[in-house]
Formats: structure tokens, sequence, C-alpha cells
């Protein structure tokens, strides 16, 4: 006989309670934050064929779920408390729920988060995450406190994960060893929650880099009203991106998608005091730019000579 | 050209932030719990062709939506602060979407909570939402309290739901108005917001009946440890219901589902103080039974009978 709803919470996702007041199993997790902290909430839905491929592995597939929402709070400078977990999959498949919760706990541990409630179902292969962590008042980082003059910087590199699905696509060809690397970005991110929390009081403003560079950038111009300069020489890159075609390297760079790297803002006096958070977050960053006023992204290629972004779009999920 | 993401946020379910610090557009959105207050989370996903029909009116798929979330919360005590809202469709259909941001978002004001979060993509028709809400330390309404001598209690009408869930399967005739009746039930459940506040500091225990009386109140059990005792009888129905034939009564009123009304236990002591509390909350109750040592349930049907229950199981996602 199938595994039933609740055999099937009980078996994977269930785990004994910390830090929660009460885990999963009741109508209602019981979270108590820490006296004084403001909540921060984000929610993520991640839809087979349109967010990962079937032919993913299962854990890789646990890991990544909770990774890009623990990136959103990364961006907001939030620690992680807990997170919700609603799964619809076509038939209760162990070969498919063992490693996918082993993924997905893996880097709840490693965050030293809980599993707080959840909700299964027969449905396509969808995963709905709701991440929960806590900041205090007034020091969380936002899209909107930029400002004219700030450097604008990068954390680790970019471009990886579109390299991985260009390779899908039969757009590219890269080495099998290339190709696994590629890859691992793409379905392995790591969610820069160190840097974030390092970031508080030092960066004017944060996103997390999930749908390109152009596009993110794009919002805390739009939210701040102000605009930028990048130049496309100093975008961070692997020696596996500087190895690919200049045109497809600014694809991946610019426009991208799935890297789940920081974009953060901060005052050219505070340099030091970014070099700082990165270390201590072992987080390497790259100042790839400056704010300035008016408004949209100006990107300086070779010579210094403007490139024309027309056409270059963020990715929509209902439009790619 | 067809709406993108962002568009689509903005246009339906972007409001005035009132209660949170931060609303939808960041990364995340920032809470501010009441000081020493303990946090409420639960999650449900809506599946089409599972938890609702593809012909349903999307006001109330929006109204339900929110709704079964809000039971969850009801059941625990809590009162409702916030909710996070993860929508796939096939396609942006704005003959869709009005309808239901405007289903949703109304029962959102009526309970006064917002709508802080949310995610939306291409793919099969989902919804998930994530509810939050707080309850002092202590006073959150557990399934785990309940004791040997508890009455049992039961909130509203049960088994409505069901019926029409009959009748779409060709199982059961009704007449239109009838129908219409037991439709409303199913697809526009009232949480029982008010009553679970009243009962805290009263109830020794609470679930709201998503599942079925039978599966529902069994988890009351194996959590509290005790068994439990019904009379056929005393089960809240409606005239609609009692209409019907003694099999149907029987499997819409023990195994429903759907019904999203509140099972409680209280000690015999304070049935005046249980009748007070639904006075306040406007919503009837229903002394239906006890609780006794043991384990599982027993039914009373006619002349004292006790009923076979073999073979009546809660609706499992994962089984019906």
């Amino acid at each position: 006989m199938a595994l039933g709803e609740f055999e099937l919470i009980e078996r994977y996702f269930k785990r004994p309670v910390r830090r929660a007041a009460l885990g999963v199993g009741d109508d209602c997790a019981l979270l108590t934050p820490a006296p004084g902290m403001q909540l921060a909430v984000s929610t993520d839905l991640l839809v087979e064929g349109r967010h990962f491929l079937s032919t993913v592995d299962p854990a890789r597939l646990g890991h990544k779920s909770l990774a890009v929402n623990l990136s959103d709070l990364a961006a907001c400078g939030a620690r992680p408390l807990a997170f919700t977990l609603s799964l619809s999959m076509p038939r209760v498949d162990e070969a498919f729920l063992a490693p996918f919760a082993q993924g997905l706990l893996a880097l709840a541990d490693e965050h030293q988060i809980e599993l707080v409630g959840g909700d299964t179902t027969a449905g396509p292969l969808t995963i709905g995450i709701t991440v929960m962590g806590e900041v205090p008042p007034g020091q969380a980082l936002l899209r909107s406190g930029a400002l004219v003059g700030d450097d604008v910087w990068i954390s680790g590199m970019l471009g990886h994960a579109r390299l991985a699905l260009e390779v899908f696509r039969g757009q590219l060809q890269l080495s099998g060893e290339a190709f696994e690397h590629a890859r691992r970005a793409m379905e392995c991110p790591q969610p820069r929650v160190a840097l974030g929390l390092a970031l508080r009081g030092v960066a004017t403003s944060a996103i997390d880099l999930s749908d390109g560079l152009l596009g993110d950038l794009g919002h805390v111009l739009r939210r701040s009203g102000v605009g930028a300069q990048l130049r496309l020489a100093d975008l961070p890159r692997s020696a596996l991106m500087a190895e690919q075609q200049d045109e497809v390297q600014a694809l991946c760079l610019l426009t991208g998608g799935d890297d789940y790297e920081l974009l953060f803002t901060a005052p050219p006096s505070r340099r030091d005091a970014v070099r700082a958070a990165a270390q201590e977050a072992a987080t390497p960053v790259t100042l790839v730019g400056s704010l300035c006023a008016g408004d949209g992204v100006q990107v300086l290629g070779a010579g210094g000579v403007p490139l024309d972004l027309s056409g270059r779009q963020a990715f929509d999920h209902f439009r790619s």
C-alpha cells in the first residue's frame, strides 16, 4: 500500500523540535521570535519544467528549493529561523522523497533552521516554500536605500547557471567537467546568508540576483530613484566564463538568472567596511560600478563604449 | 502583450501597507509581532482537480484558499496577522485573476490581515498560502491537551460540502436550491476565527475539520492519548441533511471533509464558559460526546448500538 499523507510527513519531514515552540503535526507551528525583532517573510514556488527539469537529482532539488528562499532572507540581512513546505507530487514516490528531504534538510541544518509546517498533496510536481527570519527593526537591507554616488558590488561569480541552461537548450557545448561545474551552480546555489548579515549597517541596499543582473539591478534603481553605470570588464567571472565568446559572456553575466548572488550598494567611504564584511562572511565581493542621478543602467563595454541593451530583459516566468 | 509577473502582482495583489512594516515588493516582507507573542504558522496547497474543480467561481476559490488557512489559525486560537500567496497558473488570465483576487482580499479585509509576499509563475493551476498569526505563550489550543472526561464539541453544521461533492460525482441528486446551499458550504467555508479566540483558556484541545470528523478527531485522540464516544443523533445537521437517507447522513457527518468547523474539547465544568464563548463569537456549538480512557472513536447509532466504522476512513489527498 502506498504511503499516506500523514505517514509521508512522519517518515521524511518530521524531526525533533529545536528552536520552535511547537513543530510539525498540529494545526499550526508555534515560533517564539526574539524580543524586539522584526519578522522577515518570503515565499517561492518551483514548478517542474519551468524552474527545474524532470531529470534533476532530487537531493539537489531539495537543496535549491530552500536555497532560493534563504537567498531572499540574505538579501534582506535577516537571520533565518524556520520554513514551511508545500509539496504537490503526482504520486508518493519514495525514490524521490528520500533524497529530496535529505537535500532540503541538510541545507536547513547548515543554517540551523527548522521545517515547522507543511502540506502534501497529489498533483503536478510543485514545491512551495515560505521562509521566516528575523532582523532588528530598521536594519533590514531594502531595495529602496541606494543613493547617488554609491558603489555597486556583487558577491561571487555570475552566469554559470545560464551557461548550463544554454547547454541543456542545445545552444552551447561545454566539456564534461565544465558542464558539471556549471550545472552544479544552477542546481546547488549557495544562499549568501552570512554576507547579508555582515552587511547590516554597511550596505545601503541589497537584492539577490535571481532574474538576471540587469533586471534585478533595475528593481533597486526604480525603488531608490537612481541610475547606474557598470563596466562589463569588471563583472566577476570564472576562468570557465572567461573562455566563452564575448556574446555568450555578456548574455550570461548581464541577463543570466538563477545566480543567487547578492547585489548591494554602499558609499565609497565604506569600502573597507564592505571588504571586512566579505571577509567575515568568507564570501568574495567585486566592485562593479556606481550609482548616478537619473534612471536605468548603462553598461560600458570595450573602450568605454556603452553597450546597446535594447532587447535584453530580465527573465520573466510568464514570458520566457 | 500579456501581463508579466511584476505587473500582475502590482495590478491585482499590491495594496497599501497597513500593519506590516514592509509589504509586497522587496525581497522579504517585514512584520512586527506584538511584544511577547508567539507566532502561529500554517500552510496549505490547493491543486486543481484535487481540491477544487476547474469550473469553480474564481472569487469563491480565492475566498476558500485563504479560508482553509485561517481555519488552521482558528483551531490554534491564534489571531491572524498576515499571509503569503504562491500562485501557479497556465497563463495570465485576467478574467480569472480579477475575481480570484477580489474573493481572496475580501476575506483578508474581513479578518484585517495583509498579503505580505508572494510568487507567481506559469504552471498547472496551484495555490499555496502560508498564514501567520499570533497567540500569547501557553494559550494556543493544541491537539494534545484533551483529557478523559472532557466533553467533545463541534461548531456549526457538518456534511454540506460532502453532499455537494456527491452531487458532482453523480452519486446524489438535490433540488437546485438545496444544491446551491450545499455548494456554497463547499466553496465558501467560513473559518471560525472568532470562536478559536474566544475558546482560549476554555478548550483543552481543538482541531479544524478538514479531512472529516472521524479522521480529525482521531488526530486529537492519538495526540492526547484518549478515546471518544459520540452519539450519531447528536451531530449537528441542517434540515437539508436531516432529509437525506440515513446512510448518506452517516457518510457526510462522519467522514465528510471540507467542513472547516472546529472540533474542541473542554471539561463538563466549563459548559457555561463554552456557551459564553460561542455567544461572544456568534457561532453555534453542539455537544456531541465525551472522552474516555482508551483509544479510538466509538459512535453510537440508533438505540445506543455502536456503529461498525471499519472501512470508514479520513480523506487522504493521496488515497481518495
